[in-house]
Formats: C-alpha cells, sequence, structure tokens
C-alpha cells in the first residue's frame, strides 16, 4: 500500500533511536533571550538532578530539544519500585522479589517508557523532574514524548495487512508498545466490529426481504446493542486483568493543580491523604446540568436555524440563485460550528478544572464527559430533527417558514403556488449518507488530510532549514556549527526527531468517541436502512488501519499511559443503548404506516412498552453474560488465593525456623473475648481497647487445656454416665421404645 | 412487659448452659428398633471421631437429645483455622499470627458457635462430622441448633426496651451473638425504621395540608424510595466491611447436594474446584420464567376469582344471608391459599435443587427468589387489582358479574333495581387497613400466637412427660432411672433444652421478605393515604422487638451463619422501587380527578415521564451517595494496603537477614523481555515460555551497568558535546536567536 511509504523510505539505521528515552521540546521565540537562557538552565539543572542523562540539539525554529536518557540501572530500579508500588496498591498479585535496590528488567516497551514518563514528569519530593509542559513554570516546554519504535510499528502494521481480524496477541503487542490506555481503544474497536458482523448479516437478510423500518430487524437490532454493552463490559474486566490493570486508577499520582481541603493521615496504613470532600466535588459535579443544558441550547439553535433555512431554500424558496443558495446554511452552520464549539469547550474545560479532581485520569474522564454531551447534539440532532419533527411536522410547520410568501416582501422572487409535500424519503437518505458517505469524509478528515498537512509542513520546514544552514554555514565559525548543523550520522534522525516534535498529540478520547457515536447512529437510526451495519463494518477494517496509521505516522508517540476501561464513554454506550430502543421504536411506528396515520396514544404505549422491553432485555443480559464469563472473576479469586497461600506458606516457614526473633511470639497478640457461657455484656465486642470494668475473667482458661470452666454442675453434666454414649443412647431407645409400647398397650387397660 | 416473662421466671442456674456447644435431637418414631439401634451407633461414632464430646439425654416422645461439646483447644484451634481461611480468601485483610497448631479465642460467640457449626456439620474429609440433619442417612436427625445464651437476650431485650432506636452497637451485639446474616436483617430493618420517619413526617404535613394523591407528596414519596435503596446498597458495604463479611459468598463450601460435571484444577492457585458450567446454571435458571407465569396465573386466577365473588355479594347481591355470604369468597381464598401456596413452593424447590448451586448460600437466594415472586402475588395484586381494575372500570365489568339476574335464575333471589356505581373509596380504604389493621394482625399471626401455641405444647408435653415418669418409676429399676428419669439438678435445664429442640426453625428470610412488602406497600400505594409511612413507623418500633422476642423465646437458635447482604431481597427493593414509581405515577393520575375524565394518552405519557424521571433520579441519586459515602472504599483500600505494606517491611527485613536461605536470591527470577531498541518480535509478550526462537540476545545487558549497546552511532550521539549540556543549549540559543534575528534582517535586504 503506498501509504505505507512512511515507513518504507529510510534506511534501516534511522529507525534506530540512539537510546533516547525522552524528549522534551523548549521554545523560546515568545519570550527574551535572558528568561530563555534562566529557564533552560534550570531544566536541564532539573533534568540531572533527578538522575537524567541529556543532549540538547536544536529543533525548527526558535526551540531546542532535549533528549532524555535514563542510565540503564536507574530505569531498572524504577520499574522495580514501581511494580512494589503496584502490588501495594493491590493491582498485581505478584510482589517483585529483592529488596529497595533491584534493578528489574521491564516486560514490555510500555513499561519502560512509563518509568522513564514518571523520572521526568513526577514531582520531585516523589522522585521525578517535575517537568510539567504547558503548566507553570514550564509553559515553554510545548512537547514532551517518547519517540516512536518505527520498525516495531511497521512490522505490526505489515501483519494486520495480512489478517483481518485482530488476534490477543495483536491487542497484547498494541499495549507493549503504546500502553493499556491506547490497547484499550484497539480491543474496543475489535470488538465492536466483530459484533457487527451479526447485525451486518441480519441485515443484509433484512434489506432482501423485509426492508427498512421492519420491526424484527428492530428488535433484533436493539438486543444486539444492549448485548454487545454488556459484553464488552464482561471484555473490558477480562482484559484489565489479562494486563494486570484493574483498578489501577488509584494508584496515580495527584496532578499538580489538584487542591485539597484537609491532609487526613489513615489510621490504618499510615498514608497521607489529600482529601478533598465528595461530597463538595458532586456539587460542582452538579454544574454540569447547567452546562449541557446551555451547550443544548446554544448547538441546538444553530442546529435547528441551519436546518430551516437550508430546508426552506430547497423546499420552499424557489427564486434566483437557488443552486448556490442551498449550500449557504451548511457552509455558514460548518464555520461558525467550530467557534460556538471552541467556546463551549473552553467553559468545559473551566468548569473541570473547578470540580478540582485529584488525578489525571479523573480529569480527562470528566472532560470526556462534558464532550460527550456537545458531541451527543451536534452528531445526533439533526437526524433526530429529520425523523421526529421534519418528516411528521413538516407539513404544518415547513409553510410557516414561508414567511416571505406570506408578507408579501419579495413576493415576485417566491414563485409558483404548489402545495408543500414533505419528502419523507429524507430521513432513510440522511441514514444513508450518515452510515456511507460521511464516514468516509471523515476518515479523510481525520487520518488523510493532517498526514498530507504533516508531511508538507516537515519538508517546508527541512526547506527552511537547509536554507539556513546554508546561510549559516557561510556566517559562523566551525565552533558554531558543532551546535548548528547536525553531523552527517545524526541527519536523518534528527529530521525524523524535529518531525515528531511538530507532530500533533495522540488522544485516544477522540478515537473511543467517534466510535460511540458511530454506535449511537446505528442504535438511534440503524432500523431505517438495514445496511447500515454493513457499511459501518466497512469502514472499521479501514477505520482500525487508519486511527493506527494515525497512531504511528502522524502523531506523538503517548506516553504509556494505564487505564482498566475506555473510560466514560462505557456510560455513553449504556445511554445510547436506552436512547436507541426508544428511537427504533419510534422509527418503527411512526414510519411503518402512513404518517398521517399514527396516533400519540399509541406511540406512547410504544414507547412504554419499549422501555419496558428494554430493562429486562438489560437485566437479562448482563445477568446471563455474568454468569456464562463467570471465568474471570475466578480467575481473580485464585490468583489473588495463590499470593496468599504463598505467603502463608513462607511465613509458616519462618516461623517454624529459629532465628525469627524479630517476629514476636504467635501468641503475643490477646483479643478481647465475650466469653460464651459466663454472664458477659455483649456490648462493646468490637471495641479495641478492652478497659471496660468486665475485664476478662481472671481465671482464664489455657489453650491445650480442656477443663470443664463453670459450675459443679456443669462439670458433671460432662462426667455423667461416663460410659459409652452410644451404649447410653441405645439402651434409652430400648427404653423409649417399651415405655412407649408399655403406655399404649396399658392404655386401653386403664381406660 | 408481661411478654418478658418468658426470661424471669427461672432461677439464674437454669440459664447456664453447662458447656453444651450444640444439640442435635434423633427422632426414631418411625422406623424399627433395630435400625434405630444401628443408625444411633454410627452417629454417636462419627461425633466421637470428629473429636467431639457427646452426652445422651432423652427427649420428647421416640427422640434422644445428642449434647455437644468441643473440647476447647480443638475448638481455638477450628476458629484459627477458620480465620486462616478467610484471609486465605480474602474476606479479612490480617493474617492470624502462628502456625497450623495455634489455639486462638473466639472474638464473640457467633463466631465460636460457627466453628462448632462445621464442626458437626461440615463432610468429614473437611474435618467435620458430617451430620446433615434431614438429608441422606441423617434423615432421622430432626434438629440441629446451638442453645440459647439466655442471660445475653433478656439483657439485649431489656436495653431495647429502654431507648427508642439501636445503635450500632446493638448490631454488633446481635451479630455477635446471633451471627452476620440474622444482624443484616436488623441493620436493614433499623435503617429502613430511620429513614421512613421522613415521609411520615411529610405524610403528616400531606394529611394535613395536601390530602390523598398529591402530586407533591407523590413525588417526594418515589425519590425517598430510590435514595433509600440506594442508600442501602452503600450501608450494606458499609458494614459488610465492619463486620468483615465483603465476598464471603466464596468461602462457602460445597453443598452435599451439588452434582459437578468437571473438577479443575487452578493453574495459578492450585485448588481444585468443583465446576458446574455457568451457562447451563443459566439456562435451567431461565425455568423461573415458566414457574413464574404460572404461579401467577395460579395465584392471579384465585385473586381475581375470590375478588369477584365478593364483590358481586357486596356490591350486587341482594338476597338472604348476604351479611354471612360476604366473608364466604375471604374464607374460601384464606383457605386454599396455603394448599397453593405448598403446591408452587414444592415446585420451587425442585427447580432451585434442579438448578444446582454449589453453596447453601447460592441455593437459599434462588429459593427466596421465587418465594419472591409469590410473595408479591399474593401481596399485591389484591390491592393493584382494586387500584386499576375495579375502581376505573367497575362500572363496566362489575353488572357483567351480575349473571343471576341476567340469565333470570334466583330472579327472585337478587331483588333491588338500583343502577351499580363503584365506590371509590374502596382503593384508600384497602390501603388504610393494609398498613393499620393488616399489620397488627400480622404481628399477632407472626409473633404471639407461635408464641402461645409453643408454650402450650410445652406445658402439655412435659405434663405428659411427668406422668409417664411417674407411671415408669413405679414400673422400673433404678437403673433404667439413671438413663429416663432427669437428676434434679438437671431437671430445669432438660426441660429448656427438650422446649428448644422442639421449636420452631428460624428464618431471617422470612422477616426480610416481610419488610420488603412493607416497603411495597409504601411505595406502590402509600400516596394513597398519606399516614401509611406513620403506621409503618410505628408498627416497625414493635415489629423489631417483637421479631427478637421471636427469635429468642420462640425459636431455635440459628446457626451463626455469615452473609454480606441481605440477599436476593436488594433486587426486590429495586424492582419495588421502580414499579412504585410506575404506580404512583399512575394512581395520582387516575384518582386526582373524576376517573371518568382519564384518556389514556395522557396516562402513558404520565407513566413514560415518570419512567425517566425513576432513571435519571436512580442514577443521580447512586452516582452522589457513591460519591458522598466514599469513605467506606477508602477503608477498604487503606486496610488492603496496610497488609501489603507490612508483608514487604517483614519480607524486606527477610531478605536482608542473613538466614534467608530458602528463598532464592532476588534476581533468581529471569523474566523474559522485550527489548526496546533492538529489533524484536513485540507479538508473543505476554507469554510465560520464552520459547520462541527470538531469544533474549547474548549480549543481556548486566544490570546496574550502563554500557550503550547498539551501533557505535549510539554511543557517539551521547557522548558528544560531552560538556554541560546547559552550556551547549545557551550556545544554541543564542545562535538561533542571531540566526533568526539575522535573516530577519537580512531578508529585507535580499529582497
Amino acid at each position: 500500500m503506498s501509504w505505507l511509504a512512511g515507513y518504507g523510505n529510510s534506511a534501516e539505521d534511522d529507525n534506530d533511536n540512539l537510546g533516547v528515552d525522552w524528549v522534551l521540546q523548549y521554545e523560546f521565540g515568545d519570550i527574551d533571550q535572558a528568561q530563555a537562557i534562566t529557564e533552560f538552565r534550570t531544566l536541564i539543572n532539573d533534568l540531572s538532578e533527578a538522575g537524567l542523562r541529556v543532549q540538547v540539539r536544536h529543533g525548527h525554529g526558535q526551540a531546542l530539544l532535549v533528549c532524555i536518557r535514563v542510565p540503564r540501572d536507574h530505569l531498572g530500579n524504577l520499574v522495580h519500585q514501581s511494580r512494589i508500588k503496584d502490588w501495594l496498591f493491590g493491582i498485581t498479585h505478584t510482589l517483585p522479589d529483592g529488596d529497595e535496590t533491584v534493578i528489574a528488567d521491564a516486560d514490555t516497551p510500555s513499561e519502560e517508557i512509563r518509568s522513564v514518563y514518571h523520572a521526568v514528569t513526577w514531582q520531585k519530593k516523589i522522585g521525578g523532574a517535575g517537568i510539567t509542559p504547558g503548566f507553570g513554570k514550564w509553559e515553554n516546554v510545548t512537547a514532551s514524548f517518547p519517540l516512536h519504535d518505527q520498525d516495531a510499528c511497521a512490522e505490526m502494521l505489515r501483519q494486520w495487512n495480512r489478517k483481518t481480524v485482530l488476534t490477543a496477541s495483536d491487542l497484547d503487542a498494541i499495549r507493549a508498545l503504546f500502553g493499556e490506555k491506547v490497547a484499550f481503544y484497539y480491543a474496543f474497536i475489535h470488538c465492536y466490529s466483530l459484533f457487527l458482523v451479526v447485525p451486518a448479516g441480519l441485515g443484509i437478510l433484512g434489506w432482501l426481504y423485509l426492508g427498512p423500518y421492519s420491526i424484527v430487524y428492530g428488535t433484533a437490532l436493539c438486543a444486539w446493542c444492549i448485548v454487545f454493552v454488556e459484553y464488552w463490559k464482561v471484555r473490558e474486566a477480562d482484559l484489565s486483568q489479562r494486563w494486570d490493570v484493574k483498578g489501577v486508577g488509584r494508584l496515580k499520582v495527584n496532578r499538580k493543580q489538584y487542591v485539597w481541603e484537609k491532609e487526613v493521615k489513615d489510621p490504618i496504613s499510615g498514608q497521607v491523604k489529600h482529601v478533598f470532600p465528595g461530597w463538595k466535588q458532586f456539587i460542582r459535579q452538579l454544574l454540569l446540568v447547567p452546562f449541557a443544558s446551555v451547550a443544548s441550547v446554544a448547538l441546538g439553535a444553530l442546529i435547528v436555524a441551519s436546518f430551516a433555512s437550508e430546508v426552506f431554500i430547497s423546499e420552499v424558496y424557489d427564486g434566483p440563485f437557488k443552486g448556490y443558495l442551498e449550500f449557504v446554511p451548511t457552509v455558514l452552520f460548518s464555520l461558525s460550528l467550530p467557534a460556538i464549539t471552541s467556546f463551549l469547550t473552553g467553559i468545559a474545560t473551566r468548569l473541570t478544572e473547578y470540580e478540582n479532581y485529584r488525578t489525571q485520569d479523573q480529569y480527562d474522564l470528566a472532560q470526556t464527559q462534558k464532550s460527550f454531551v456537545m458531541n451527543f447534539i451536534t452528531s445526533f440532532l439533526p437526524t433526530i430533527l429529520t425523523a421526529f419533527v421534519y418528516v411528521p411536522f413538516g407539513k404544518q410547520i415547513i409553510p410557516r417558514l414561508d414567511f416571505l410568501r406570506r408578507t408579501g416582501i419579495m413576493a415576485e422572487l417566491v414563485s409558483g403556488q404548489k402545495e408543500f409535500e414533505v419528502d419523507t424519503n429524507r430521513f432513510q437518505q440522511e441514514v444513508i449518507y450518515l452510515s456511507m458517505t460521511a464516514q468516509v469524509l471523515s476518515f479523510g478528515e481525520e487520518v488523510v488530510l493532517p498526514y498530507l498537512k504533516h508531511v508538507l509542513r516537515q519538508k517546508w520546514q527541512n526547506y527552511q532549514h537547509r536554507k539556513q544552514e546554508y546561510s549559516r554555514k557561510r556566517k559562523y565559525s566551525t565552533a558554531a556549527d558543532l551546535f548548528m548543523v547536525d553531523p552527517p550520522d545524526e541527519a536523518a534522525f534528527m529530521t525524523r526527531l524535529r518531525s515528531e516534535a511538530g507532530a500533533e498529540e495522540y488522544h485516544v478520547e477522540e478515537d473511543i468517541m467517534e466510535m460511540c457515536v458511530q454506535f449511537g447512529y446505528l442504535a438511534l437510526f440503524g432500523v431505517a436502512w438495514p445496511l447500515v451495519p454493513l457499511g459501518f463494518l466497512l469502514n472499521n477494517w479501514l477505520e482500525l488501519r487508519g486511527d493506527f496509521f494515525k497512531l504511528t505516522l502522524e502523531c506523538q508517540r503517548p506516553p504509556p499511559i494505564r487505564s482498566d476501561s475506555i473510560g466514560p464513554c462505557l456510560l455513553g454506550l449504556d445511554f445510547l443503548a436506552w436512547l436507541g430502543t426508544l428511537s427504533t421504536a419510534a422509527i418503527v411506528h411512526v414510519y411503518r404506516g402512513p404518517i398521517s396515520e399514527v396516533r400519540l396514544s399509541s406511540l406512547l404505549l410504544t414507547l412504554f412498552v419499549a422501555e419496558q422491553v428494554y430493562l429486562g432485555m438489560r437485566f437479562t443480559a448482563s445477568t446471563a453474560l455474568e454468569k456464562i464469563f463467570s471465568d474471570t472473576i475466578r480467575r481473580v479469586e485464585a490468583s489473588e488465593y495463590a499470593v496468599r497461600k504463598n505467603y502463608l506458606t513462607a511465613s509458616l516457614a519462618r516461623n517454624s525456623s529459629p532465628s525469627s526473633g524479630s517476629q514476636g511470639s504467635p501468641n503475643g497478640r490477646t483479643r478481647h473475648r465475650v466469653r460464651f457461657n459466663e454472664r458477659v455484656n455483649v456490648y462493646g465486642t468490637n471495641e479495641k481497647d478492652p478497659s471496660s470494668d468486665e475485664a476478662p475473667s481472671p481465671t482464664k482458661q489455657e489453650p491445650g487445656n480442656d477443663v470443664l470452666r463453670g459450675s459443679d454442675r456443669e462439670a458433671q453434666f460432662w462426667s455423667a454416665r461416663s460410659g459409652d454414649m452410644a451404649d447410653a443412647g441405645v439402651k434409652l431407645i430400648r427404653a423409649l421404645s417399651t415405655s412407649k409400647a408399655g403406655n399404649e398397650a396399658k392404655s386401653p387397660k386403664e381406660a
């Protein structure tokens, strides 16, 4: 494939990263030289203090590139420390052997790079260099990234092109290169695409035999959506288990921006925690409601206005320039959308900032939630308007838009007196457009265009660079050359380095969101055209590869952040499956027959029933899947059990060895005990200090000695008939049987 | 209070349990003497083999009572073993000190009795005596229970009577005496009653100012229901944490009746597990659907028939004996209900048996689910019929019931030609009856009646016993006396023992279910009469004490089983809160105005909106409560962290001590590693065996030695400009600033 050229055209050596673990880009174009020099000295100083080796090269324009290398023994120890931390927080179940000074080999490149990332970005007091790009005093550090492993990426893409579906080991490979957060996205799109095969197949059948708006197909589609979402939850748990990242959120470090209210020293573990009360955060989160309302109104008004004017021009207006005017609303909409979206995103960011999250993860999650709301409105509202407003009520509404004619202004322009007729196919056409053309367009917009842009900009900058170099060569001494001119054997590497420094950051959330929106189209409108899932399936085949291409060739390598889920989009999927059920029911109900015959009460009944079916189906699906895939849970339990078992064996061995002086005697810890057959207050059982006046009785029983306590009567009871109890019982059985028989025999006599 | 008499009338000594840990009752009335003797010998033999001491006494009638005592050192060790098992399965976070032979003191009586319970009932291969009452070869063991601790119970009831609300330490005391499963019920009724204060207060206001069917009160009630259910989930998690029972279900032993399909040896932990596939169980569980349908039809038909005939007689019929006939349907219904219920319970039991659960817990859970379905129908259907069928449609339906008059038969009996008029107050009257009279009646039926029955039967049996003893004294030798006659100082104790052996078993599920049903009445019909919650609140004050009275004086002491939840009723609460929202919305809609003016479409709209409000409210409530009560989660994490931290410290100390020969060297375990800057296949990273042909390169880097690997170029890159990097950067900044300035200065010249 021609777009693989990016990998092929460089010599083998150029793919070598020369041992560079991390790169920072420092730009000083906007500040004066003295400040730049001070800042840069601090930067290098901080990095060196954290034990990192650095090399400096010049970047494109007024920028320096700082190549960072963590000495291998330091890195190995960081990896080991990080593993110990994982174990302490219960993420993994095997404690790494050895003491604090062990130097461990990382299992995967991403584990190694994560430690490098921590070494560069963590605050100084927890052992990092404290470089936070774009924040605080490091505002001029404009990029912070590890270098791509070109060979591995090329190999992976080559492998993918030979197969249709990814395997578990492909996902593991992504995880090894880019970390779990990215790997979860690929696992999701992969799982989703495989699931799509079912509705795609059903869709072909439905297209051939049922046609659009089929009840059977709609029901199947809704059921599929629900089952998919529930299955993905199980799958996610399974993967987080496989990749040892379950609950990884809790060990994340505090964001630098986090403001806590009090420091709490945990009474049990002794950790100092910075606490911001949950209820306060929740109240702040409630601001999401006004935000969502404002966003809905702003975006909704824009969409409605452009929709209305488009409809007006295409359906009612009949004057000159109609052919051109038809595009005006869409163009205006497209032009104003970015401004409004960026304004709303600004508000969203400030809100999220205000909500004050402890970790970057939680912050990202909250931010994604808000962008989900905006995305939801811009993506779905236009089609919802078409489906539920324009087509059913168009006949009543559209003529009112025709104010031009009604008010008599421009009456001469608006000719034609024909009765307005709503195009009922418009909804289906929109759905077809969404599932085919829009997907291809968005792929081009997302992958191809940025790539071309990136390549062209790099070429331009390299050209500039060469020109400057040429002019510089004539101007400066050879001493300055040493800094300003790349040595010939570094040249190719430096070109790549500069190219990567100038690339975009990769945001996996955007890709996940895109898939969510696609799922939403399917759930909400899929019933209108049975081939929608087939279109999506084909698109996703390309999307998967395109996204990987984007990740490896267009963007900076993302820091290999860990995560145990696809994040808040999961909630979005739940929401879309629910809304999809209602929407599908409504579409089928409205569009099956003539729209004029639809009655509100029967539509409401349909919706009400659909909602109950949804609730029932979701409950059944989650119960069933949980039951069927209980292996995952069993595996977790088994591994936890194994850890404890090993510890127990080790601790028993330790106790039995004679050198265990430091461990204290096994029975050293006395517990306050509620005795069961003496008169004791059972209240206060769980209290730690036994300082009640009901102290344990002084006649404390020695273990291993079954002396009967209490009264003589007790001793008497247990020593009575000290012979064989079986014999005693047998005698009793005989006696009781006889006495009964005797009584029965006697009774008639006495009577 | 007079019903405290049960505690007061016995001398102090009689409350002593004489060291009896457990009692079995063996009845041989139905089998011949030889078989009884063989069985009894086996019984005693099995108990002795398990290391238990026994004493035999005769019971009421043809029964023997086997008193069991576990020697204290054996018991202490059992307690210790049980704690180790808890820790192994992750229930508790502190491993008890010492090796396998340690003898531990139990913290609470229930912990001790639980170990006794295990010693008696567990299968032989896991160290018990294998006595399973009423099952298999122990079919004639008809009772198996520990003795009540009379003093502690009396003390507790006395304390309760002095206070209005229970405290956390009261709940701890219940847990200490009766185990967690029972304690969870008391925690639930306590939490529920406290929550009831809010709607009770609102109800009084509503009663004074709003009247029935108020929208405001209805909304508040629904919100309250949802918040309560969500809060209880949090509270439950909190309590299971406090009582160290979280996830206790997984360490439960297999039921004897459990049939597994295969034995799986876990690859990680080495445990052998008996597996029955989850999907098979799920398919079997689907039989719940036909069962629920059959139960609904059977019970529903019965209810509808009795309802219809009652309405017919009271509203239409006007012939002779009307006063008596009115009671006939209710009497017939009450007479046939037990038969149908017991028939359905029989089916339910067989279904649950067939579903093949591994543990007794899961079995009980499934059984409770089914009885919830039956309870739901019998409790709510009559009122639902009144609210949504009789009152709204009565005018159309009831006259058709009047077949007597229409067919002309008995026309002379059915006199009166008046137009039929539905009594719209009937629904409210029913709700008032349910919340006041029915609660009091059920209390009497549940607590007072059985107590009287139990006391009277004991008195009768004691009378019988004395009569027999008297007749026996004259007949038998003194040798037989030794067995048949209680020694005078044992007499009172034996009377109590026999009384407890004859008492009912206590089923906490029934009490929980009763509270669920009450919650259901409130959620479904509470809006019809604002004083309902007040009635329930008063009732629950009594109910709580009555149930405790029943537990301690009427029933056998239950084995102190552990559990981390109130079980399937939680799902029931969720369901009732949901149905309650719909029902409240419908009631308010239908009953607010004249019923004849209600239109279907507006009713459906109300329901639809109510359902969305329900979903939104539940989501908000669960999110908010989770956030606000995140302390619980933090506590768990902290304690787990502490365990690991301690272990780490210990293990580090062990490694640094010279006697750690058995632990292996810290770096002994080599991991297969994916090297990051050599050409490696990233596939197969996670595989355990490094037998791929891409073996680790022979030039494996020694840790602690930062030799640069790879090409010379790499070494060159990092050793280039080996001076101070800060200086290098400063030179670059100067050079770049100058070159840019130079360029800019030059550009105009060149142009």
